[in-house]
């Protein structure tokens, strides 16, 4: 199969895709090989002793919500030592936007392809300012994602098994036409989640007060959407990989150190090289000075191309 | 008073103005005027005699859902005789888009201006196909409006009356963002709204069932927002009223006859013309000669003029 013949079949696979939003569950039930030791981050992999200050924040902080080490000292010691492990959430079928972690007990949003099997996974958004998506760790953000593990995770679930999952690709089309890119921005597909899970969450019975919070979080939350956006890219791109001879790119992040691709003929090796510092607006206070390199899964939405892959197939609203 | 005086005084009063939702009540509760006989449609006012056969569809279907007469011919009879009367909903600081009524019983949007206390009013949107908006009648386009007056309005308002009201400026400017044009387009204001009231069902305790179909009607009518639009287009523009020497235009709509303006300076005299066929697309089976003159109220969007006025003011999401 020459190269053009192998990228037609690369590309026919990744746009034949169908993802659905079909389960928001605790990542260690649902990505495979995900252990209570690990802690999955964005791609390439990546060893302790190469992280940047900015991902350590974030593994120190999910190693202390897993309860994998009492304090932070402790948690450096063992992710040094390797009895906390590391990995790319691609190379799980998952996907970490910013620096964000996924550990066994915590939410992912569970898409599948029907067709294909294929799946793909990313923790829920947490929103904006202290977070563990931005490497952030505190006893606010503890509790935050305690409320996810043990209401929301459970209440977003129960709702989208009564409204039996939800296609994807309508929704995504649409939220195109609403001026989303979909990767920084998803605030009218946020809207339109939010839309498709009341009627789900009324019929599960989800108390007035969680359904309260859940709404109020998804409202000051235009990113909410972004999980589906980034795990849709990654199921999609898995089904060209092993096609022998193909170039396209299937899996791409940052982890604050280093910048990786695979393509799809060869879908065990990372290429990488140093990640770059992004250039862009710095928050008050702050300038271009303080910006490390890069960190995130996300720029692999870009290798999807969602609009161009999903927009002519869809119905308009 | 120079005629630029009074027009830039005139748009000064129309961009003040912050509509609120505030209710979905009984129209006969909150439309000043409205006793049980009277119908209202779309401006100009006009006579049972000079009424085209689209609009006169929708007046009987009005008629018999209020019980205003036992069967068709009874009604005809009776707005012939003006025993049920006519009217301009723009006349009663009301609108009514399409062939659409409203009447005592069904439930309008109610809009508010907290500065001026200008309020605006519009019936709830059917959907699509049969329905009376569009001048049909029939048991189904009955008991739907049936489920309007007992069960969707009150609910409405209970959600609404549970998040204390909904600041309309942000949501249209959001809308007009993602896409929508607020005339023909509400498919983003309207999910923007179902995801605004959702926390509200949920705490007002409507049950599930009641949640599910409002839900459904909402996800499935993307103009469900469309009396917001036109309601805030109407509350809005009635503030420039009595300006003297302002020739900004207030009032606007074409009943299936006359197509009708009202100006800020004079503001008891409407100024008509027959209204014109619309141009367009018309329905599978149908040509351009099935086409009648145009009715409705929606006109009025376009003098509001909704884009310009509230985007610039408006916070990004």
């Amino acid at each position: 199969m020459s190269r053009t013949e192998a990228n037609r079949e690369a590309i026919e696979r990744v746009l034949a895709c169908e993802p659905r939003l079909v389960g928001v569950c605790p990542a260690g039930d649902v990505v495979p090989g995900l252990e209570r030791d690990l802690i999955l981050h964005a791609a390439p992999p990546i060893s302790w002793n190469a992280t940047s200050e900015l991902l350590r924040g974030g593994l120190i902080g999910a190693a202390l919500f897993e309860g994998l080490a009492a304090g932070e000292d402790e948690a450096e010691a063992k992710l040094a030592a390797g009895e906390i492990r590391l990995g790319a959430a691609q190379d799980y079928g998952a996907m970490a936007g910013g620096v964000g972690s996924i550990v066994a007990s915590l939410p992912v949003m569970v898409l599948e392809d029907p067709a294909s099997g294929s799946r793909g996974y990313h923790f829920l958004m947490e929103g904006f300012g202290k977070t563990l998506v931005l490497g952030m760790w505190g006893e606010e953000v503890g509790e935050r994602l305690a409320w996810f593990r043990d209401e929301l995770g459970p209440a977003l679930d129960a709702a989208l098994q009564e409204v039996g999952g939800l296609d994807l690709v309508p929704l995504i089309a649409e939220a195109l036409r609403r001026g989303d890119e979909l990767h920084n921005r998803n605030a009218a597909a946020t809207s339109m989640l939010a839309e498709r899970l009341a009627p789900g969450f009324a019929r599960a019975g989800v108390a007035a007060e969680l359904q309260e919070r859940a709404f109020a979080l998804m409202a000051a939350n235009p990113q909410f959407f972004v999980p589906c956006s980034l795990a849709a890219a990654r199921l999609a791109l898995r089904l060209a990989e092993g096609i022998d001879g193909s170039s396209l790119v299937t899996a791409c992040g940052a982890n604050g150190t280093d910048c990786g691709i695979k393509v799809a003929g060869i879908p065990d090796h990372w290429f990488t090289a140093p990640a770059e510092v992004p250039e862009g607006v710095v928050l008050e206070g702050f300038t271009a000075d303080d910006a490390g390199p890069a960190c995130g899964d996300s720029l692999l939405v870009e290798c999807y191309g969602l609009g161009a892959s999903v927009l002519p197939a869809a119905p308009a609203l």
